[in-house]
Order: C-alpha cells, then sequence, then structure tokens
C-alpha cells in the first residue's frame, strides 16, 4: 500500500560533494548533494545553491566553479563544509587547494576526483539558484585509474569510496556492483 | 598525483529512475540517471533527456511526469528500459501503473517510491530537454515508514534498495549508513 508523504523530493542516493569557489579572492567550499549530470556530450554539472550562500556570490563573480567528490574518510571535514559558512571560517585551510585551466574554479586535492566548471548556463528559481556548467576537465587520482579498451577509465567506484546522502538524513557508504548497464536488460529483451 | 580524463561529467553516485509520462495516451518509461534534487522548498527535482527522446514528447504535451525508484531486483527490467524505446516496444504492459492528483503522470506500483511532478520550468541546451519539476506528491510503501518525531520518515534508504549509477557504467547497491547529516562535522567544529 503506497501512503501520501506530501510534497518532498525524495531523490535517492545522493552525491555529496564540495562545491568550490573564489570568494573575495580565497578559495571557499561548500557541501551539498543538489548536483547531477545533465548531459553528456556536451559534459553538462549543475550545483543548486541558496541565493544567499557564500559560494553563490563567487560563481556568480566568475562564471566557474569546481566540484570536488570526498571520501567517507573526509566525513567530518565534509559535513563540517555544511554546517558553517565560508563568512565565518576560512574553508580554504581546511584543504589543499589546486587550480587548472580556468584558474578561479579551485579544486581540493585530497578528493579523488575533481571537475572543473564554466558556467553555461545559470537561473534563479524560488530561492535557490541554479548553476548548469560544462566540465572542462575532470581530474582523478592516478591510482584509481586503468585502461580499459585503450581508453583510460575508472577502476571500480568502490575505490572511490564516496559518500552518499539521502533525506532521511543519514550518510552511506557504497555497496558492491552488481552489473552493467545496457547489459542487464538483454535477458530480458530476448523474453519479449 | 591527478591524471586529467579530459571533459567528462563524472559525478558519482548517479540515482536510477524510471520517469514517467503519458505518451500518445499510454504511460511510458525512460531509465535514466540525469536526475536530481534543486531544493527543497518547494521541492524541485529535474530530468534530463534527449530531445529525441520518447518520453520527451509526453512530458512536453501534458507538462507532468513522474519520478519512479526501482529496488535492484528490478535490475532488468530497469536497464531494459533503457534500452529499448516505447516507440517500439509497449512499456507499459511490463509494470503495473497507478496515478495520483495530476492523472498524467502515471506511477510505477513496483517500484517502493514515486514522485508525481508539475514542470515549472523547461529549456533546451544542446540537445538535452530539461525539465524541473515541483513535486506535488510523493508515495512510498507504507512498510518503509517510520515515525519520528511525530513524523513519518524513511526508515532507512538500505531498506528501499536502489540501484546506483556510476560513469564506469557499472550498477552498485547501497551500503551502510555511517553518520548523520548536520551532526559528524560538529566535533570538528570545536577543534576549531
Amino acid at each position: 500500500m503506497k501512503v501520501k508523504l506530501g510534497t518532498f523530493p525524495l531523490v535517492y542516493p545522493i552525491p555529496i560533494v564540495l562545491a568550490g569557489a573564489m570568494v573575495a579572492g580565497k578559495p571557499n567550499y561548500a557541501t551539498l548533494g543538489d548536483c547531477g549530470v545533465m548531459g553528456i556530450k556536451p559534459p553538462l554539472v549543475y550545483v543548486s545553491l541558496n541565493e544567499t550562500h557564500y559560494t553563490t556570490q563567487g560563481i556568480l563573480e566568475h562564471s566557474t566553479y569546481s566540484v570536488n567528490f570526498p571520501t567517507t574518510e573526509m566525513l567530518a571535514v565534509t559535513d563540517y563544509c555544511g554546517i558553517v559558512s565560508g563568512r565565518d571560517i576560512d574553508k580554504a585551510m581546511l584543504f589543499e587547494s589546486f587550480y587548472g585551466e580556468l584558474e578561479t574554479a579551485p579544486m581540493i586535492a585530497q578528493c579523488p576526483v575533481n571537475l572543473e566548471c564554466r558556467v553555461v548556463k545559470e537561473f534563479t528559481i524560488q530561492h535557490r539558484h541554479i548553476f548548469i556548467g560544462e566540465v572542462v576537465q575532470a581530474y582523478v587520482e592516478a591510482t584509481y585509474l586503468i585502461e580499459k579498451e585503450g581508453q583510460r577509465g575508472i577502476a571500480d567506484m568502490t575505490q572511490l569510496d564516496p559518500i552518499i546522502y539521502a533525506l532521511d538524513n543519514r550518510y552511506y557508504r557504497i555497496g558492491e556492483a552488481i552489473g552493467m548497464g545496457y547489459q542487464e536488460g538483454k535477458i530480458f529483451k530476448h523474453t519479449m
């Protein structure tokens, strides 16, 4: 039996990322789960921030941002960056920052994956500021890469050990691999 | 050492959902991972589809859609709905559909969670059609709900057993809970 839970955006699982921007000349990082893929070619990734967020200022100023993926070992500092504002705390002190092609999208060295993004579209909807960025470069810690069919790719997402969030306000680990995309349904196809 | 992987939208983990719409008078369901939260109050959820997708037609016609969350037991049929088009296969036959307040957003009874959405903003960006919907109702299978602090909520996301995807083209299970949102960072706070 289905129960109505009301007007609640119960999407799961949610990726936990640190969005990076230059604010008032310094790197700042905001923890958020409102991030996802909007396209592959071109590679589009969005982040949604409150209009009043300190990070929002920086993205509006430079039209660049980064998306950084912490590991579960970084859970405390990641959660912390979602509790405190860059207006009160210098978050640049919490991480080692590095820069790529855009120069105004600070990235976190400790995160195994970083996406450097240039804003291609932005708008406000209610009190949210949505930034859609084109990924100009993806950075991955070398130890997580393997050669697959002549291309470099990610070995296994479990090794990247991401922090997963859900709207029950809990963080989770990733579990084991259970299948391949565009493959599992083929058996089904033959029975139709 | 960080390695450049090129212009790749390496967001992870990705939620695997079945987006539902009425197309040519029948329910149709498309598997996608380009879905996420854009806001809580109001509750905003987006889906990104190719302009040519059969489902896109239906959402454009009715300005309504649903987001349905399959379990790992539904992996084969879910993957299948990402391989075949509703133009060729009657996907309504694969599931039991039900309707809520909007009447034109078919939902999948077998999925433990369904979001019924009304489009509040839509745009195209390159070859993608992005629909941002306000959740008018969230439906949850009663067995997954508990009373928490006088409010009904989700017991534990591991019970919902979602299908997780990553851009290594693998599906994963969810792992165990590792902490609480806005709590884990408090220890960190006191050390600053």
